[in-house]
C-alpha cells in the first residue's frame, strides 16, 4: 500500500514548453520542496514543439504528449499508483477553459493560471464542475502565496486595522512602452496583446486581477461598484495597457486599483496600501519580505518574514531565517503546497488542515473573471458607477 | 536714496498668531536667508489675541494692529521708505479673500496661503485687481520650492520622459482619522473640517490642491476632465476627509489624484510619479532632496540636491551641499525668495530674471479654486466625466 | 529695563565672509527663530574682504570691522544694552584658540566651530578660562542637534538597549577623491588639507572627530584605547583623507569609527549603529528623521521626527509637525538655541534648564581635541592598542 | 550511452537530516532546476538518525546509510551510471576534513560547505588531493551566487571603479545575542559555539569567512596585513561572537571587515561597499537585486536584477524577469549549475565554459581557512599588524 503521505505526488503539465515564461516557473516551484513530481505533458500547442520540449525536461517519451487530449486519454488509461494526481495548466489563457473543463470533468485535480478563462458563462461551468466532481481546483495567484501577504491577511481580519476605509492598490510594470508585438520576437507581447488569445482585457486581465485578488483575499471585502478608465497608449495596440478604477466596496470602504504595463522603468511594481480606522499596512510585492504596519497610536513597524511573532500562517509559508531572501518562487510553491495538502488529504479520506491547504480556488478566479468584465464594462459607459 | 539691491524687504502678516501652525513656518522661511524684515502685523482674528502674539515676536506697538483694515489703513499712511513692500496672508481660508483684495486693490504686493479663495468668482476678481495693479501675487504651494521638483519639471518639460501618458499624485495624511474637531483642543483640524472657513471641500481642498498644483507645474499639462469620489469617513465629519479622482488631460495623458486625510500613520505623504514614453519620474516630498529618474532603456538613477549635473533652477534653490539635508522651510523659503526677487526688481524698475522670480502666482491659485469646484461637481455627478 | 525673556540676543561672527561655506549655515541657523540677532563682525582675516563682505550682509559700518582684534576693542567699549551677547567663531581651525581665547578672557560667551582647537594644552587652556569666568561657551558638533539623535541618547541613557556591546560608527564623503586643493578653486579642500590650518589630521578631525562626539553624546561611554590606520590615497596629499580605527570602551563595549572623504560618490554619509544586549538602534544623517530601533524580541520600528512618543528632548528640538522635512540648519538652529537658553538663563540670573540649555560644550571640544591627538599617535604606533 | 547533457545529475549528501537547516537548503537548491538528482545519503553522525531522516526525503533504502563510510564504500561498487556524480557535504565544520578528503581520494566530484576545514594543514591536503585527482571541488560560499555579486566582480574587474581604495564589510546578525546554547534546543548554536565542532573561531568562522570571500571574489585583491579585535561578549560563551578587523590589501587598498552574531534584531546583514577612485559600489544580501553604483562625476544608479544592460554572468545567474524577486536559494542553486557544468565538461571531455563553471573551489576555501586562522592570530597579538 502507498503511504500517500510519503509519495511525491504526480503532475502532467499542458503548456510551457519552450520559448513560454510562466511553465517554468511553475515547475521550479513544483520542485522546490522535493514534494512533487513531474511525470507527463503536452507542452505546446505544436504536437512537434511540444514533444521536443518534453525531451528537453526528461519527460519519459510514452508521457510525451503532442496535444492535451492524448494526455488525457493516455492518463485515463494508466493504474491509479501511476497515474497524475493533477494537472497544471500554463497555457495562455484561450485555452485554459477547454482543458480544465476536461480535466476536471474526468476527475483530475486542476491548477490553472489566471485569469481562469475568457467569461462568465465559462468561468460559471468550471465552478459547477468542480462542485460536482468534488475535487481540488487551485488558481496561481501567486502573489497570495507570500509569507507577508498572509500576515497582512491575519492582521486585517483581527482587527487590528479597525474598520478599513482605504484601499489604493497598484500593478505597473514598463516592458509594454513600445509596439513590441507582432515582431515575432516577443511571445510574451504577441498573445497577451492579442484578444484572441489573452481576452477582454489587456493590462487588467493580466495584472490588474492580480491586484484585485490580492485585495480580495487579504481583506475579503466584496467590490459593490467600480468606475474603470482604460486606455491603449501605445499606438495600434488592440487592448488596454494601462488603467485605473475607483472601487467601492460594501461596507463604505472606497479603493484605488492601477494596473498599467506602460510605467516606463518600472518592473513588477505591485504595491498595496490597506487603511482603517486604527492602523494602515503597505506591501511591496519587490519587497515581499516585508510588512509595513503604521499604528495610528504608535511609531510604524515593519514586520520581516521569518519572525516568529508572525502568525501561524506566515510562518509556515517560509523556508528560510529571517534575512536570507525568499522570493517569487517560494511563494509560487506555497501556492502549490496548499494544492498539495489539500489533494493529499482527499487522497488520505481527511479532511484538509485549512492552514494547510491555503491557496486561492476556482470560485476566485470566477471572481476575477468577473472583475475583468464589469471593469471593461465601466470602460464603455457613461455613467460613473457601474455595479458588480 | 534706498539701495533697493541690499536693504531687507518689510513684510506684514495677516493671521499667524498664537495657535496658528503655518504663520510660523512662512516667518521662518521669510528670516531664513537674512532679505526679508517682518515689521508689522495683524496676527489674528481677535484683537486682542492679535496684540498679544505681535508682542511675542517683538513688533513695535505702533505696527502691532488688532485687525487687518486698521494694518492697511496705517500701512498707506506711512512714507515709502518704511511701509511695507508686502504683506504676507496666512489666515483660515475664509479670510483670504478679502484681505487679499484690500491689500492688492491698495497696490501692495501679495503672498497669500492656498487654497487662494472659496469661489471661482472671487478668484477671477482677484486675477483682475492684480492684472490691473501689476503687482506681485505669490501663492504659497510651498511643494514646488523644492529644488527637486524644479528639477523634475525641467526634465518633464525639456521632453526627457517622452510623451507623458500616466500620471499618480498622492497626497495622504493620517492626522484626521478620528473625530478631533469640535473639541477645543485642535484649532487646525476645527477650521480645516469647517465649510464655512475651509470651503467647498475638506481634504481635497487642504491637500488635494497641493497635488494638483504640483502636477499643472511640473508638467503643464491641462485637466480636459475628471471624476472624483469624494468620502467623509468619520462620523460627523461635514467635509470629505478622503477623496480619489481619475483625470484626463489634454493630450492623452490619464491620471489619478488621491487626497486623503484618514490615511492613519501616514504623515505628510506627497507623492508622484509621471510616466512618459521614454521614462519614469518618481518624487516622495518626505525624502525631498531625491529624484528618481527610471529611463526605458538604462538602469534607475537617483538625483539628489547639490548635484553638479543639475537643471540651474534646482541649484539656485539649494543651500548647502549635497548630503546636508534641506527641507520644508527652505522650499518655502524659495517660494518667498522668487517674489522677493519679483519685487526687487519692480523696485528697481527692471524685468526679472525668470530663473529667479520662481514662484506660483494668482493664476494657480485661481486655477486650484477651479480644481476643487470641478472635483466637489464631479462628486455630486452620476455621469462619469465632468469637464474642466 | 531690558526683557531678557524678549528681546532677541546680539551676536558678533569671526570668519564666514565671502567664499566661505560654514559661516552662512551658522548665520541662517541664528536667524531661522527670530530669536538671534547679526550686529557685528570680523569676516576675514582680509581686512578688506571682511568688510566687504560685512556690507554684503548688511552690518552697520561701526560694527563691521577688518579683523578681530578691533571687533572685540570695539565690543567692549560699547555700552550693555548694545553689546554683543556673544561671538560666533567660524574661521578656519588654526584660528579657533586665539580668537576663542580672547573673547571668553574678555567675559563673552562664545560658540566656536570644530575641532576646537589643534593641541590639547590649547584646549586645557580654554577650558580653564572658561571655569574661571563662569561663561557659555558652545562647539558646533552640529549633529547632535537633530531630533533623533537626542532621541537615540534618551534610549541608550535609559537602558531600553541593554548593555551597550558594538558601536559602528560611519563619516563617509567622496569629496576629496581627487586632487582639488592647491588650484585655488576650492578653498575649502585648501584649507582643509593643510596641516598649518587644519591641524594634525585631516579626515579624521574634519569629519572623524563629528563621529566620535555622536558616539559619546548619544552613549557617554569613554574610550578606552584606540587602534588607527589612516591614510592619504590621493597623491601628494599632506594629511589623511581616510582612517579607520578600532575601538575598546570602558565597561567593554567594542566599537569601529570610519572617516572617508574618498568615498567616491558618498555625499555627507555619517552613520551610526549602537548594539545592546536588548536591541539596537541605527541612525542616518542623510535620514535625519528616522530613527530605527530593533528590539531583540520584536519587530523592528521606525521612530519618525514630530511623533508624540518621543522623550521630551526629542520633541523640544522640532519645529514642524511630523512628515514634513526638517534637516541640516534645522539642527545646528537646535544648537544655537540651547546656547541662547543658558545665556538667557545667566542674563535672568537663574540656573538653565537643562533640556533647555541642550548643546555640546568647551569640554566636548576638548575631548574631540584629544581624540584626534590619540588617534594621530596610534596611526604612528607599531603596537595595536593606543591608550586614552 | 549516456547523453550526459540531458540526464540530471546524481548526488549524495552527508549530513542534513532531521534538525539540520543548511541541507535543506542545499536540497532544495540542487532541486530547483531540475538538473540534479538526490539518490543516496549518510544524512546525519547518529545512524538510525541517518536513516530516519533519509526515509523522510525518499531514499531508496539501499541507499540510504548509517555512516559515510558505509556510503563511500557502497557508491565504489555500484556501475557507473548508477553511481553518484558527486558528494554534497553539510556536515558540521570538524566533520568536513575527513569526509572531503574521503571521497576526493576516492575520485568524487565534492562540493563542501564553507568553511571548509580546521586548519591549513588540512586545507593544504585537501588542494593536493584535488589537484592530484584533477576532480571538481566546489565550497558553497553561497553569496557569490548572487548576480548582482557577479555583475559587482565585472565592474570591479574592469575598472569600473578605478583604483580600488577602500573597502568595507559587514556580516552583522542578532541571533546569538544571548547565551542559547547547551540548552539543547538550538542545535545550530550549540555547534557553531563549540571549538570542538566550529573551529578557532565563532563569528568570524560562521560567517566572516563569508564577508572575507565576498570581497576576494569581487575585487582579486589579496590581504597584506590584518589587525583583529575578537570579544566574546555573551557571558560563558566558548568563541568570538563580534570581531572587527583593519585590512590592508596588497596595491594599497585599505578595510574594515566586522562580523558580528550579537548584533541584536539584525537579520542577515551582509553589507558590502568598494570605494574606487572613480566610483563606489554598495550592495545588501538583504536586497540581494539591487547593486548601487555610485559614480565621481554623475547621480548614483542602481543596477537591478534581470536588465539586458548587465554583465553576461550576471545574466546567465538569473531565472525570472526583472522585479520578480530571486533570492538565497536561487544563489545557492548558482553555485551548485557551476560545478554541474563543470561536471558536465568533465564527463562530456570537453573543457569547461567559465562563464558556466563559476563556483568558488578548493583553492578559495583554503584561503578561508587561512583568513580565519590569521584573524585569530592577530587577535591575540599586541602588535598592530599580522602579516598574512
Amino acid at each position: 500500500m502507498t503511504d500517500t503521505t510519503l509519495r511525491k505526488l504526480r503532475y502532467a503539465m499542458v503548456g510551457g514548453g519552450r520559448d513560454a515564461f510562466i511553465g517554468a516557473v511553475h515547475r521550479k516551484a513544483m520542485a522546490l520542496d522535493g514534494q512533487i513530481e513531474f511525470v507527463a505533458g503536452a507542452l505546446s500547442s505544436s504536437p512537434d514543439k511540444a514533444r521536443a520540449s518534453g525531451r528537453d525536461l526528461g519527460l519519459a517519451d510514452d508521457r510525451n504528449h503532442g496535444d492535451w487530449q492524448t494526455l488525457l486519454a493516455d492518463e485515463l488509461k494508466r493504474p491509479a499508483d501511476e497515474r497524475i494526481d493533477f494537472v497544471s495548466i500554463v497555457t495562455p489563457n484561450h485555452v485554459h477553459f477547454p482543458v480544465a473543463q476536461a480535466f476536471a470533468d474526468a476527475g483530475f485535480h486542476v491548477v490553472c493560471d489566471k485569469p481562469l478563462v475568457h467569461t462568465r458563462d465559462q468561468a460559471d461551468a468550471l465552478v459547477a464542475t468542480v462542485a460536482k466532481q468534488g475535487t481540488v481546483f487551485g488558481v496561481t495567484y501567486n502573489y497570495t502565496g507570500y509569507p507577508m501577504v498572509r500576515q497582512a491577511r491575519e492582521m486585517v481580519r483581527s482587527g487590528q486595522l479597525g474598520d478599513i476605509r482605504k484601499i489604493v492598490v497598484e500593478y505597473n510594470q514598463g516592458w509594454l512602452a513600445s509596439h513590441v508585438e507582432g515582431s515575432g520576437s516577443n511571445k510574451q507581447a504577441d498573445w497577451r496583446t492579442d484578444p484572441a488569445r489573452s481576452g477582454a482585457a489587456g493590462a487588467i486581465g493580466d495584472i490588474g486581477s492580480h491586484a484585485e485578488n490580492l485585495v480580495a483575499s487579504i481583506t475579503g471585502l466584496e467590490i459593490e461598484s467600480l468606475c474603470a478608465d482604460l486606455t491603449a497608449h501605445v499606438p495600434g495596440r488592440m487592448l488596454d495597457d494601462d488603467g485605473s478604477l475607483l472601487l467601492r466596496f460594501k461596507g463604505g470602504a472606497r479603493g484605488v486599483l492601477i494596473a498599467s504595463q506602460i510605467s516606463t522603468g518600472l518592473e513588477n511594481d505591485l504595491r498595496l496600501r490597506i487603511s482603517g480606522s486604527l492602523g494602515t499596512l503597505e506591501w511591496h510585492q519587490e519587497q515581499p519580505s516585508q510588512l509595513v504596519h503604521l499604528p495610528h497610536d504608535g511609531p510604524k513597524r515593519i514586520f520581516t518574514r521569518g519572525g516568529p511573532w508572525l502568525c501561524e500562517a506566515a510562518r509556515r509559508a517560509s523556508r528560510l531565517p529571517t534575512g536570507h531572501p525568499e522570493g517569487f518562487i517560494e511563494a509560487f510553491a506555497n501556492i502549490y503546497a496548499g494544492v498539495a495538502a489539500d489533494i493529499r488529504a482527499r487522497l488520505a479520506g481527511q479532511p484538509a488542515d485549512p492552514l494547510a491547504a491555503d491557496y486561492p480556488r476556482v470560485e476566485d478566479g470566477a471572481r476575477g473573471v468577473r472583475f475583468i468584465e464589469r471593469t471593461v464594462a465601466s470602460a464603455q459607459s457613461q455613467l460613473k458607477w457601474t455595479p458588480w
